[in-house]
């Protein structure tokens, strides 16, 4: 998905969470935004949001000297995911809309809120787009099932749906990762968690989405091969969207007015569609 | 007041929102954002938001050949604010309220909720900070005010409150206007409204706030020898905090984080307050 003008000030405002995560300086901020525009000017509007949001990533390791600024707020996540009682999630189903929710989980929030609460209340509410049903079908058949992972901490919600998958049918699981510490995305490191259930693959990608040019050739050939991909958080969406030839099921929570404007949704909605 | 980082993700949003309005194409929205955050980039922490949105929308002008980009938005807010039912204004005290919670009308919505309702509502609501008792008895001894007019809209406001004040009391009022179109501030064109009741002053000033190395020398002598000045608004605030030597009645409600943090209030607070 290219970038609308929406995006640039969104980007940049990112930048600005980030500093203030890292609890940095005004110089240090005004460092790091002045970076960030010099990359949003030189991105036009062919440029994915995660493309453009990986260059300003790299420039605030370069400038913070952090190779994962956001390293204590990932390891936070993921605490307090694991601390959740899922002992309501009796189906696929459930854990397929568990796993979404967990993309809500921000990383620059401080988890002030009740997270058990939040879960609760989100779970009670139903898809803008269910193709659950088709999901469901193919999964009889399917023997390879890509996951391509988002935010750390709703890996851990991840890892359920992969559970309760393969209770029930007898099928590998692939669980994409990204190349290298890109915002709060799971990485080899984090997805350790899911190492007993899952084959991790690292995707080489350094974008906070899977960017087809980026894969490298082994994600690349699973990606193609798989029975089933199912493609978490809007960052994978905003890649993915228009560029793969194969089916897609994307699960996701509509989180801007750009990407609702693109498949016509409202912001908050929770989507899981076989492609768009 | 200077920039904080927050700021710069703020102005490029402005931008934005005013490529909206006019209901630019993408391309040319990018134009107007890059240059933006070359201004952004140009400027640094000692600046005041007003001097940067100055730059800004200048560039806007520059690249949409548009000297007022929001003339039509200035005459909406002033045809709406006109159709007000303002009988309840029954003292110099209401009329204070008024005139602050005219400065909600924001130049880009498109006025699809119901004015008079709002201002109801707010005008429930108490000041945060109120020096209305300071300023009613500096009213008595003074002969020559200035009131420093913010947003086209609420200067409707500005003159229910000057005519309250000469109902009482015999004293000349300076209306200050800005000395070129600027957002949606109120220059000689908009203030011609006020002509019956104030002494109309083009200040010259081109950044959206009262800032005195702007200022011309008319109105910067008239500025130093009045009883009372009373500055509108953030901008006016943004320009005047902590720079003018003399004493200032700002009146405004607290729209963002920064200049919360640098009061010690909240957002949305209306402020009454003879200098900080």
């Amino acid at each position: 998905m290219h970038i609308k003008p929406d995006c640039i000030g969104c980007l940049l405002n990112q930048s600005l969470k980030v500093s203030k995560l890292l609890e940095l300086d005004d110089d240090t901020s005004k460092k790091i935004l002045d970076r960030s525009a010099e990359i949003l000017i030189d991105h036009d509007l062919s440029d994915t949001p995660p493309q453009i949001a990986k260059d300003i990533y790299q420039a605030i390791s370069a400038i913070t000297g952090e190779e994962d600024p956001v390293s204590l707020s990932k390891e936070r996540a993921t605490r307090e995911a694991m601390k959740i009682d899922t002992s309501f999630v009796q189906s696929i189903p459930d854990a397929l809309k568990l796993s979404v929710i967990g993309n809500v989980i921000d990383f620059g929030a401080q988890n002030q809120f009740d997270l058990q609460e939040t879960i609760q209340k989100q779970f009670g509410l139903s898809f803008a787009i269910d193709d659950g049903e088709a999901f469901m079908r193919e999964l009889e058949k399917a023997r390879e099932i890509v996951i391509i992972g988002d935010n750390t901490g709703e890996h851990v919600f991840d890892k359920l749906l992969i559970e309760m998958i393969q209770k029930e049918y007898d099928v590998l699981v692939h669980y994409f990762v990204r190349g290298t510490p890109i915002i709060n995305d799971v990485t080899v490191k984090e997805a350790q968690l899911l190492s007993d259930c899952a084959h991790i693959v690292d995707t080489g990608v350094e974008t906070p989405g899977y960017d087809l040019e980026e894969a490298n050739a082994a994600s690349r050939e699973i990606f193609d091969r798989a029975d089933i991909v199912l493609a978490k958080g809007m960052g994978n969406f905003e890649s993915l969207y228009q560029q793969a030839e194969r089916d897609i099921y994307f699960l996701f929570i509509v989180k801007c007015t750009v990407v609702a404007q693109a498949i016509g949704q409202e912001i908050k909605e929770m989507i899981f569609k076989r492609s768009f």
